[in-house]
């Protein structure tokens, strides 16, 4: 039986081991279920906190069906280790955002029981991190990736599937090297992209970040992300984010170079026109990339029609859009809205599905809104 | 007296060439505010839609105050020499958004009347072309740099301002040089870092791309820009948008190389932990840049608290929640919406000065609407 067709199956005992943002609101989602509930940390106090909050008890049980270790990354496979040989007939799962290098470091090791072993990593954000921040709906609607390997038993995958959907997530499945080399394109890369970027602004006169606009804003967005885990996640998948940055910085160099043979020329004329060809080529390719990403509810990529609003910058306003929106029936599909540097209106941007546009611009206009299109 | 203290002036008398986008917004403008209003582009077809659209003529003036040149970038300069030739009293713009090397272009000639040239750039969006596409709004809040040398006539700065005012932007006086430099760093780069970034996602297996997050859209959003466009916006600045990239280039190796030192040792230790603080360094470099961004209404940056909401996917619901958000009379600064992978529920996340953050969380509770925070 291939590994997508496994059947969600819930645990009725399980052991969380590292109580913080994640190890919490697992323990929150399972305690909703009526799961019996243990909880572990190297703080008590943290432990003590996440049993208050799910209603698990901290103690080491006899024999949970499930233990999920939670522990920051840099201890995972030791714990994970541990686990394996503490509890014998249990299935061992962890979230580390890394998988090929836990792995490796169990395969190294020796470690038996590794058909009882499956990966994990749910996507979920983190603005805040411990037990108090945690949340039993952290986990909604985000990607859970599950990772296996040759000798992964089917059963370990159905345990640890039937969490990730008691979460409200979407279980991917994938081999360890497979979610490394994913994440390296779709996460760990763009978060260096937007740093080096960003980086590029800290000796800027003042009136040049004044024209600071919705593109670097957007591109910069997760520069503000925090440099100690940041550099664990990159550590971890060194040689895949490796890889990926290779082909950037190749790419790099030919912009580089197109630039400097159309830098300014004695004569004026432009003497290298394969060098716009490049420049071109390279957008372009970015339009082929940009296009592939998924839109809402997975769906194939679409682009939206987009309506740009003016609102005005007092409380209320907003509300009686989204009124007139509702009242016509019409679904928003996204919405950014934007404050452009002194003004005094917001510039609210609106997708919707590009057949009911027209009418959307149709109802907003006729209440009296300020449309740009 | 320095330029930034001049006071606008609005041209009684304007004629613009060039009835694309940016010029037929300008003529809706001047027009709402009675200036005399003369129009001409390279096709009369495009002309005469202008005229219709603003209420000017497609003719050539005997003597207007000002001319605003707002022709494709590659043709600007020489348009911009005839102009001066054609109009020896008038003051002319253009809005190319490269400014240096049009000024070297026109020293070059040995344009006269120099003294009666400024450069403009209304930093304006562009989602769609033509006149068609044009708004008397679409600079509203915006910025738009006049660029001025040293042989720049005050009387001169003065009409290109009492345009770029009565357009309702923000107007900001840099030389040529600065504002190339500021618009290489804060957009050209993140252009081309969104289009390198974009680009690694073209060969990337179905299972990959469907666990992008907001992270990649948000860094890889302008890569769906238009590459004729940016060829020739690139090619226009090449020389600084060619120094920024080098230094790009080389946070970049250094990157690659501290992760190539972190790669899987034989030993399975970590053998450099210089490359951890390199990496660090790059997202604290990064975090440094990004906080000089400048927030809403132009002022200092600021970090406002951040409350998600989960916002089932039905018509009304949004209007439901800004109008409990509007009655208890707090203000938004910043929202974004997003439907994650497969969900059937969005995620709000709602910005708002952090002395409301917590009244606003109790409001929303209280209305029954379910909160991450």
């Amino acid at each position: 039986m291939p590994f997508s067709a496994i059947v969600a199956s819930l645990p009725q005992r399980v052991h969380v081991i590292g109580t913080g943002l994640i190890g919490t609101s697992i323990a929150l989602v399972l305690a909703r279920r009526g799961v019996e509930l243990t909880l572990a940390d190297a703080s008590p106090t943290g432990a003590a906190l996440a049993a208050d909050l799910s209603g698990g008890r901290v103690s080491t049980p006899a024999s949970p069906d499930l233990v999920v270790v939670a522990t920051p990354p840099d201890v995972t496979a030791e714990v994970i280790a541990t686990a394996l040989a503490d509890f014998p007939s249990a299935v061992v799962t962890d979230v580390a955002s890394v998988k090929a290098v836990i792995r490796a470091e169990l395969t190294r090791g020796g470690v038996e029981g590794l058909d009882r072993y499956v990966g994990g990593h749910p996507m979920a954000g983190r603005e805040r991190s411990g037990a108090i921040a945690a949340r039993g709906d952290l986990f909604e609607g985000r990607p859970w990736v599950v990772t296996v390997g040759p000798e992964t038993s089917r059963a370990a995958v159905s345990l640890v599937k039937g969490v990730a959907e008691a979460a409200g997530s979407v279980v991917a499945i994938l081999s360890p090297q497979e979610h490394d080399e994913a994440v390296a394109a779709v996460s760990h890369v763009p978060q260096i992209a937007a740093s080096l970027v960003a980086a590029r602004l800290r000796d800027l006169p003042e009136s040049a970040v004044a024209l600071s606009g919705q593109g670097v804003r957007d591109v910069t967005r997760i520069a503000a992300s925090d440099p100690r885990l940041w550099t664990q996640i990159l550590a971890g998948n060194a040689p895949a984010v490796a890889t990926v940055l290779r082909d950037v910085a190749s790419d790099l160099e030919r912009v580089v170079a197109a630039l400097e043979s159309l830098g300014p020329q004695p004569s004026g004329d432009v003497v290298a026109p394969g060098a716009r060809a490049t420049l071109a080529g390279v957008i372009q390719e970015g339009n082929h990339g940009h296009d592939r990403i998924p839109g809402k509810h997975g769906a194939a990529p679409m682009r939206y029609a987009k309506i740009i609003v003016l609102i005005p910058d007092t409380p209320g306003q907003l509300g009686r859009l989204f009124n007139d929106v509702g009242q016509a029936g019409i679904n928003l599909e996204e919405l950014v809205l934007e404050h452009a540097l002194g003004a005094q209106v917001g510039r609210l941007e609106l997708s919707v599905m590009p057949a009911v546009a027209a009418e959307l611009e149709t109802v907003l206009t006729a209440r009296g809104w300020r449309l740009h299109s």
